[in-house]
């Protein structure tokens, strides 16, 4: 069955009048003999409004309720999309998670998508029909439904299109690819025709927001072929690929920045074993991601420093438990640091070439910018600077590494 | 298992401090020690917006879609009732339509209600938690979502009250009960502690707009005793049920009107069998109700005139229906007149008083108002009058009928 999946995010579905002009991407590869199953977010705006009802109900809303509030927005594109594409003369019909349906764990608000069962969807198809699925959304044995969390439409489209065998899972978003930077800080940002998973993900989790971090991995594991679209530009956009093996150039192939990060030094931590898995363990029970880590080597034995960030989004509830555990850790004091980001440079080139970081660091040194904290991947250099630099720092890295358009 | 419904309209349910409120009323029956279920509208205007944009998007929309994008109206406010309950410390959770499940026909748009699975909920209400169903919608053997049609979240409760053998159905709304006519329209209207189910199906049919006339023939049908109450006063409502066979007095209940009327007169209809069932057979394929029909009896047996009153907003498919069969049936002309009332004296007194019509009539002659068409049924006699004089026969007629507070 020659399938593709289609997704339409937020923005790409703010009005009906999109929805309209969505129904007409839908039909044209409708008419190149595809069998389409498209992806639907909320409309932009909708999903915020709900979460709004919510927390003027309550502050500590139960989950489960949350969700069953939240996905009623995906379910409204889903069929008006449907009503769009039947208006057109094209059959179709709206799917939601339940219907599918679309197997999640018990996680409600961050649920994880654990089978897909296609019997019933892939009948549908075999009668030329475009099957619209609710993104976002699933159901829990219990018949619950759930939804994945923040940006979870992309991991429904890309689980969809490895469940159904898709030959290829297109993303229509309001950018037209893959930068190598951020365009509105660096104008010189050219946009990638080609990326592998690999390096999508470390720009997605570095944070580049073009893509979830969570649906490229999934795409990689999967090996579905992406791509990164405009939804309201005829233009070609970024696919996203397995590395081919006689691929001959390796290349940097981006700059990313992150501003959502929070520096927190703990001084004075005596140095015994044990003490790190301390520290993050407690981090770890409120579920904070733990980036960058440092510990001084300590000279004397006797105490060191350990450096690390987190989303300084989580930086009150870390605070909290780092102060719950001075008394057993026995370090001295912590300080914490907002205004820093993080920047990294990525790129396969990593793997075959040396001296990338020594361009790195040399280029931020030459323009005065101090280094707080150094960590690297197989594909990866990030540093953290003061936020003060960051759009200098991105723009020296970029003409740096020849990026420059 | 003591156990009642209780059921909020749009206009008790608006906002989140409406919401808020309604928790409040169903934690007072929890108190009670009563096993609650909530049946809950969208909320007011929401509905109507879901409407737009369908509307929007098509102008002849397959009504499986709407019914999935209407249906999300009630999915948002029973969770966030669930949400607002859980933060009074009551446990409660939503059970939306496919959930319970309530299976419907496959009218999508105006489904059916075929069977209330009650299974599941009563092994929850058993853990003494508050279960709040949607209302409005039904589910399909083939698992897809239908809505019961507008004002259909009535028909829900009651359906629900019927298969959960409920104590009561209490139907909380923006009025304060049944009165005896329109309040607006007649200031001394009084407020009627009991009614019948006839009466109150009398009083709905005929426009009196507190029930729908579905749900109360359903309340009749399975005995269930219906309360109509104010969400926002505290104040003893109107209770709905089944006549008492020693209930002495007869009386008349109240006076009903309704202005979604049109008059159609067939002039110079051929008086030969089986006209009647051509011209009414004709208007049934395309669902429009006829109500009031009067045929002048032909003195020569060769023509007679044919009158009757459809709903106003039928009458332009009404008209095109009629011009298709006029060379058919050979009448000469139709008039039309939607400058018409009709006005109904309701109550279970027609049954064993007589001189209730002469009353009637008497009264709007004294008053110099022209009576068009008569109806009559067991508990109601109707008259078609011009709309000039509406609100001045519904007074006088609460007055000769002693119905003034």
């Amino acid at each position: 069955m020659k399938l593709v999946v289609l997704k339409f995010g937020g923005t790409s579905i703010a009005n009906v009048s999109l929805i309209k002009k969505i129904a007409s991407k839908v039909k044209k590869e409708v008419n190149k003999d595809y069998k389409v199953i498209v992806v639907v977010s909320a409309m932009a705006g909708v999903t915020n409004n709900l979460i709004d009802l919510v927390k003027n109900t309550s502050t500590s809303p139960p989950y489960s309720e949350y969700d069953v509030v939240l996905s009623s927005g995906e379910q409204v594109t889903s069929a008006l999309l449907a009503i769009a594409l039947d208006n057109l003369g094209i059959k179709a019909r709206s799917w939601l998670g339940w219907q599918v349906p679309i197997m999640s764990d018990f996680s409600y608000g961050k649920a994880v998508i654990e089978e897909i069962k296609t019997d019933q969807v892939f009948e549908f198809l075999k009668k030329n029909q475009v099957a619209i699925i609710s993104g976002f959304q699933g159901v829990t044995k219990e018949n619950r439904i759930t939804t994945l969390g923040r940006g979870g439409s992309d991991t429904s489209a890309v689980a969809i299109a490895a469940a159904f065998s898709a030959e290829r899972c297109d993303i229509y978003t309001d950018v037209d690819g893959v930068y190598t930077t951020d365009p509105r800080i660096v104008k010189s940002a050219k946009k990638l025709d080609k990326i592998t998973y690999e390096e999508m993900l470390e720009l997605a989790s570095q944070g580049a927001k073009v893509l979830q971090t969570r649906s490229v991995a999934l795409a990689m594991k999967y090996n579905v072929i992406l791509r990164v679209l405009s939804s309201f530009e005829d233009l070609p956009g970024t696919s996203i690929i397995k590395e081919e093996r006689n691929m001959e150039k390796s290349e940097i192939i981006g700059i990313a920045h992150s501003l959502n990060e929070a520096k927190i030094t703990l001084s004075g931590v005596p140095d015994k074993p044990g003490q790190a898995a301390e520290i993050f363990g407690a981090l770890a029970k409120y579920s904070i991601n733990v980036d960058m880590i440092v510990q001084s080597s300590s000279i004397n034995h006797e105490a060191t420093d350990i450096t690390f960030t987190i989303p300084e989004t989580d930086l009150i509830i870390a605070e909290r438990t780092i102060k719950e555990i001075q008394n057993k850790i026995g370090f001295k004091k912590f300080i914490t640091d907002t205004n820093v980001v993080k920047i990294s440079v990525v790129g396969n080139a990593m793997k075959t070439q040396s001296g990338i970081a020594k361009t790195m660091f040399e280029t931020l040194a030459n323009n005065q910018i101090n280094i707080h904290v150094i960590s690297t991947s197989e594909i990866k250099i990030s540093v953290l600077i003061s936020s003060d630099y960051y759009e200098f720092a991105m723009r020296s890295l970029h003409t740096a590494f020849s990026l420059d358009a």
